[in-house]
């Protein structure tokens, strides 16, 4: 009996690291949806029950829903989605804007952006590090293709007229999003709001105005 | 006076190595265009000199011409054309085919492909190593989105009614394109007739004929 | 004389990528301060000319100036300060807090941070990326130690009697740092106002008051 | 009862990724061959129980059976013959060569191949990439060493009188082989001829000649 | 009942080896204690059960016992002491020096080591490869920092009055140590005597006196 | 006249960097033995001037000098010798052992080594790390083939009647070598006679006795 929660433990609490996604040592490695103690990646389906259908994505071509208060929407293609992309390095992403919406400030802990406008006029940008914090902008048109480096601050945002649509490739089969404004005044639990005043040079009411938006 | 000419050796016989390209130890490196003695990549523009332009691509949206024996086209992405890419381990092509077109057999020796059908309908495949040699193959829709892992052999071919367009994204700055009837039987020089006659099973005769084509 | 020109361009426009900092190929790598073509890392001094004060620092003993708003200050000990740790994956830092000083939310895009108290007590914290957002959050002793794992957003707080002082390891010869107030609200130039007003669901107002403290 | 089927199922279908191949956390990480959950290299037997056997294999000095349609032999040396090499990033084998007997066009997708002839005398080649498609050739002598780039295609044809023998040292633990025509022309299931057909610019038929050969 | 057995050898007989320690491909994984199955690293805690504690190590304030052969002592704080660790490529150690002690010339496989000395007055020195094997040394006083490059021979004496002691960071979760004279002179089983007597120039009987005291 | 005296300082004080040796970003980057400004590697020939002898080595079936204090000799093919092997993370050697010869205990700081017997009968060993320091060993054969885990101590006699030859795959361009009594016994300057005499427990006439040898 107590093999079974021994072992029932083990399903529920463990996961796979990755320690990198540089190139694989296999053809491939699917991760396998079905294996539950050791989900995440590093385990591989046996290849011969490896099926097309592990590495494809339906529906790219579907609008996100962008009534939301940033106005964009991002579909992720990511090893969640597509196990086949377990170890490979790489995952793209759909971000709908709808007219003045933006893609708010945030980084990609563990990827570079390379992004292509397929419909629509959008302005970006990224800062650079201490100490220069330096922003780099740009308007994109239809076919226009931008490169937001790994790590660094970028947003997006909507500035043509109707709906903008782009589509993007990253450099990690799980790039993490960090969405700056949520992170630092939306976390669970809040960071302290005197710290937060401290580092944003502002009241504490307004730091707490901004946290009971988030 | 003999300063200049070996300073112009120089010039004309060295470029740099990239010895791979995972997480840069800057905000980013732009590669210098304007360097001539240490071109493709490891030398970065001085930071106070980039420009957003150095991180943008203009036309994506525009066709290539697939007016050729495979009746498809490739615009490439590369860090040749995005000097913002250098060490950013990404890159971005759109895929062109003509009615019927194909991109016949080939591998990036330094990528994992990542595609989405942005218009058409096409069919994909890719093998796996020895000793199975298993095709994997699937027709892709609008919207779909499909896994080509790295180094191994795939190509597309579009079956619908018209013309078919694929962006994609490629985990290296420079992933390299290997296509496998013009390394095999068209290289400079030619790889022996008695070689490749044995390897594919045929007369050398047959194999006269198809590097004549390369 | 244009030959000095174009060397001159070369002297002032370029600087080396460091692809990553994994191991070395050789003993060791010290960065050569003198050369101004190839500064930034990759141009190993000769071998002959290393010195025992290639890899040396002085003075992490001392404490740092904190009088400035935020009532800390880091000492870095990275390649710019100690050549010769080209290529070796790893730097050091000292951080000096005044009573109730803050080390303000920031990121370090290429390096996990690893963090020992030689005086004082702080409260430290960091926050997971999306969707979760959590807070992970300490009081630390003197002689405590703990993780701040690389690309996430942390933070630290002097809440102890008096100054305190820390002593941290960084995964990186270069690890950067991104501080979010300053990359967000002090960029040069400033990112548009109606941005950040929407992504921090304030009033533009709020934003320009905020921007004109950075 | 289910529990057996559960945990059965996962013996079967599950193998474990190597992210790939570079410095190992430990002294050394041998493959456990017991392991059914877990095969394939990411875990380690208890070192306890590591013996001098498992970075051991015996018979490298015999000669392979060359006698095949192209009249040569690999014999491997990876991590699935010596558990011991598992993420230690190589790998050896030895080549044997019938008279006239070659080793067909083929690529390493995660290895590079260094190779020096013990025996006979052989003409070796590989292929860059697009464009250029250039062939680099050379007749290797007993004591000549030679270099095969990871991921191009190459080739080996025994030119000397009687037997010929080579050793090999690849960068990886699990290089993988990829046989061109074997991929191309018998793959399982067959690519579709009129793709073949256009890519190798022949007729169908001679796709299908050359397709039941394989 | 069988079951159990082949499980519990499972559990005896595994553990996890780490690829490489880059950049993880999550927030974090962090190393789960309670795992037999899996130890050692690649399998994540459940997110969800993720505390700061997982992150901490207390009492790198404490001198280490220093009474000894050798007159040190060194705290490591590694993933086996702060399972956060796994995957981000730092550790931290402490060193105390009694008068006169030395920590003895050892290497560490896996990392590079930056020290700063937090009180006393230290030798230290590190010996490059060969051919040179050259010895670059330097005293070092409170406040300084040097580095140890991965891989290479080195060693500290504390030649101070009183105790010493100095904190280090190191580039790998888990570093390894082959104290020099232990791993050759006191493996177990020991190395042949005329082996090592012919390697070190010294009679057989100088060897099996030294062999003795390890 | 200052130019050429800036630009000769240059091309005497400077050589690059290897970042590590993953896989390349291009088909090859033969290094430049004619580039004196940057030596090493990370320079690359113009790849229309790359010729098949850059890939190339003559000679490995010759015997080296075994007339030595060791009786053994080493012919390393790294990337010194063939500079084609730059950035391919690969390199080999042959080792002859006069009778009764040795390769002394040393450490390769960056590479794993594989190794077969062409002749001869050799006996094998390594040491793992603190605190087991675990000897593991092995009599070899003709045809045997064992693994030297990277960075781990280890050593090579020929026990077997007349000399004995083996050849080497090393996992880098360039792996080093750390002769241990010559690195710690025979250093330039000598390690001070106390620290070893402690390290070694031995009275530091026997100290004096070994280093006079080295």
């Amino acid at each position: 009996m107590s093999r079974v929660l021994i072992f029932g433990l083990l399903l529920t609490t463990c996961s796979i690291a990755f320690a990198s996604d540089p190139s694989p040592l296999q053809d491939f490695c699917v991760a396998d949806p079905k294996s539950q103690v050791l989900v995440n990646g590093l385990v591989c389906k046996d290849p011969k029950l490896v099926r097309a259908d592990d590495f494809l994505f339906r529906g790219l071509n579907l609008m996100g829903n962008t009534s939301n208060n940033v106005g964009s929407n991002v579909t992720q293609v990511t090893v969640a989605q597509v196990p086949g992309l377990n170890t490979l390095a790489i995952s793209m992403a759909r971000i709908d804007f709808a007219p003045m919406g933006i893609n708010p400030p945030h980084t990609h802990p563990r990827a570079t952006e390379i992004l292509t406008v397929i419909e629509g006029r959008i302005l970006v940008g990224f800062v650079t590090s201490n100490p220069e914090n330096r922003l780099i902008t740009k308007v994109l048109e239809k076919g226009d293709v931008f490169v937001f480096p790994e790590g660094l601050i970028h947003f997006q945002k909507n500035i043509g007229h109707g709906y903008a649509v782009a589509i993007a490739g990253l450099s990690s089969q799980n790039p993490g999003v960090i969405t700056i404004a949520n992170a630092v005044f939306g976390s669970n639990p809040n960071i302290a709001g005197d710290i937060l005043a401290k580092a944003f040079q502002v009241d504490v009411k307004v730091v707490d105005k901004i946290q009971s938006k988030f």
